[in-house]
């Protein structure tokens, strides 16, 4: 779809000549996010500074038959935010305010180009508590997080962002503007459309406005990692803690190549690593009592012990609970950096891990390649980096997708799915007819229409090309 | 809709004609819920034996254009089971065993007709948690908990049903059987078509299978009771607990009134209520640290002795606490066996519970009824029992109907909305307008559409009859 003149022209009356972008280099920053090396500009990037500007966008897509791809920080890792198809960038970066924090009712009004991180820290400043937490909470934006429903190491014991999603303003695709719900912590009124907004990856509608569930923040927590021998161990241990009635606030799974690549390209890792461990966790526990989480501490230790560990280092300042999570977090940012890479998210039922752990690297071996497994194991969730490593270009392109498709296949074997908290997006949708039939997939693509007839927002995301 | 012999073979057909019934007394048992008095008998009673039978029962239902109300234990309080149209009533009393405590991942897996506090007693007794008690735990069924998505009292810390349903196994109204997601805890693939189906209210399909998320149990709790000379103060005490930073794992409100209906007709309540203490807050918080417990019972002391209270209650054995919970939730029953009455479920953001409550004791006031409020405060989720007494009919009939639209669009005006917990059903669609634009029920209305689009499953549901 071209943008013409006369497009151009009206896109300039709706939201100022400012905010509307033509030249090469804001096209192809907002063109890219962080899925593997993508570049997909869109024909013209807006910055629209209300509501009723998106709005007045919408209309004039519908009328023109443009795409419109909302584009929040682009830290995605699904590559929904990708302007596959050209058309309008809709960079949000012009709602970047924190609109009010309720006190009284332990909520947020939040816009949507708010770093995820400031909002946490903001909240934290009147003894309030966000939970999630993404890997990227440094970079991405609250706004993100809602369209991909995004996870983080927290979750495991607080939920992932639809679990604090109260209500949202939203722009449809036709031009609408509504709340989907109200700012409440219970409602049976009519039907879900927040959360059927959570998680929609920028294809139901363009969010303006975000209401958000606090909690009154804990002002203590132990932090440690345990060493395995073999990593299928590590696995097991996962959900031996939660059967020994434990609910830790992070349980995250390391192999030993994971912690290998932090080791080697994050600056300012000081941890050491012996070449006989295969896996770490690192696990924490939060609350108001130190006692307690002492305690909790030690039952956690009780259960691990049983598997075959190194010595367990307990991080005892936050310098050294900092560095770790500098290490975990640092996974992906160096394989990132330092690889051509493809990465997965597969999520399974907890007990599952061993399994999905041993049959990815099985799955390697038969397509020629390595992964670095990492993630959010108490949740099920194992980030599965697939690196290009020495591999052919040809065999990249043609074996690793019949890998993938293995790996999902287990996955969804196993009772999992595709995704735990990245989206499908742009690069894992023609792996939809893995984890749904065709008439689940029928009944997604009509839900969309309902919102969107003339498939102008974010189209060719999620639904295989197939059904688009 | 008339069933004629021919539809009435061909449901013999499908069910067997053990589970096909046309006497007036199974038609009648079936053509009632909690909701007030009404009746409302489908034309047959069918009960299915297998998600084959339904979507057997769906394409003759389409082929005809016959309405299908899908019917769990009646105790529901929005009329949403009651066969407005006859047509055929879906009995789901075969669907009752619980399929798989899987003790690794801390799920289960049950069919729709097993009793709420069987399932809880049943995990408890493998140490699990299923945290949602709705007051009527001891009749309801969980697959009616997932359609109106109930709370109860622990939701203020634990959630909703919603929060729980990891996947659920539906007939769709076009006679397709689909799992809306995956067992995991975390899922970020397409739309969250789970938690679209969860608070419908048997309009989008036929729930058959529920895969439940569980939690370690908590092995100790304190209850206490404490009495308020002012109601409004009780409210304010509420949202003061959670500003100091503890998250009770209940918060209730009875004001006076509420607890005299049950210490008057419920039978071995042994509470003596002094009659200056104009309401009551009953709190309890839970974990496994008794010590911990005594720590934050005290802070919540701390917190209402700020307020003009008499001397707080202990519940020292099991037995007080049941006491204290029997007469919790005696309230509704008493009221519901002694009187002509209507319930709201009005919700709130909970800081505005002293404005709620106070503008609904003003309304009354003008429209000429009285009302009994009480419920899950720590939610803001306030049930007002409109009470019948000595208003004429005529009265009853005009002027409560419009007392309940000025109580409903206080609330909105408040940030809440029309239901916290019990649906909208047939008592409050045409209130739907007050929450919801002509835009917003469009939406609900389309998507139902998507699912429905012959408008068989439970028709005159949820949606005004402006819409219908």
């Amino acid at each position: 779809m071209q943008i013409t003149s006369e497009i151009l022209q009206k896109l300039i009356d709706i939201a100022g000549k400012t905010y509307v972008f033509t030249d090469d280099e804001t096209r192809n920053h907002y063109g890219h996010d962080e899925t593997e090396d993508y570049i997909f500009p869109p024909g013209v990037v807006v910055k629209p500074g209300s509501a009723e500007e998106i709005s007045a966008i919408m209309v004039l897509a519908n009328e023109y038959k443009i795409p419109v791809v909302p584009i929040a920080a682009r830290t995605g890792l699904s590559g929904g935010a990708l302007s596959i198809h050209q058309g309008i960038g809709l960079a949000m970066d012009r709602f970047n305010k924190i609109l009010e924090i309720d006190e009284q009712n332990l909520q947020v009004t939040t816009e949507p180009a708010v770093i995820t991180q400031i909002l946490r820290e903001t909240v934290a400043e009147k003894g309030l508590f966000y939970p999630p937490d993404p890997s990227s909470q440094g970079s991405c934006w609250i706004g993100g997080n809602v369209a991909e429903n995004a996870g983080g190491a927290r979750a495991v014991k607080y939920g992932v962002t639809k679990d604090y999603v109260l209500n949202l303003e939203v722009v449809l695709p036709n031009g609408d503007i509504i709340w989907t719900g109200a700012n409440t912590l219970k409602n049976s009124t009519g039907y879900n459309l927040t959360q059927l907004m959570v998680g929609s990856e920028g294809t139901l509608g363009i969010i303006t406005k975000i209401v958000l569930k606090l909690l009154p923040c804990n002002s203590h927590n132990v932090l440690m990692l345990v060493p395995f021998y073999q990593a299928s161990q590590a696995c097991e241990a996962v959900s031996a803690i939660f059967r020994a009635g434990i609910v830790p606030s992070a349980l995250e799974f390391m192999e030993r190549d994971a912690i290998d690549w932090a080791v080697r390209f994050v600056e300012g890792i000081s941890v050491t690593i012996q070449p006989e461990h295969q896996a770490h966790l690192l696990i924490e526990v939060d609350g108001n009592y130190p006692e307690v989480l002492m305690l909790e501490a030690e039952k956690i230790m009780g259960v691990v012990e049983q598997f075959q560990i190194d010595e367990i280092l307990f991080a005892d300042t936050d310098e050294q609970k900092n560095a770790l999570w500098k290490m975990r977090r640092g996974v992906a940012e160096a394989v990132k950096s330092n690889s051509i890479y493809k990465e997965e998210d597969t999520v399974v039922p907890r007990y599952e891990l061993p399994k999905l752990l041993q049959g990815i690297k099985e799955i390697g071996k038969k397509y020629g390649f390595k992964s670095v497994c990492y993630g959010h194991a108490g949740d099920g969730n194992l980030h599965v980096n697939i690196i290009k490593s020495d591999m052919t270009d040809a065999n990249w392109k043609t074996e690793v997708p019949k890998g993938i498709r293995e790996i999902f296949e287990l996955t969804v074997s196993l009772k999992g799915t595709l995704s735990g908290e990245h989206g499908i997006g742009f690069v894992q949708k023609n792996y939809m007819d893995i984890a749904f039939s065709e008439v689940q997939l029928q009944l997604m693509r009509n839900i969309k229409r309902v919102f969107d007839p003339n498939n102008v927002l974010n189209p060719g995301k999620i639904f295989p090309d197939s059904l688009d």
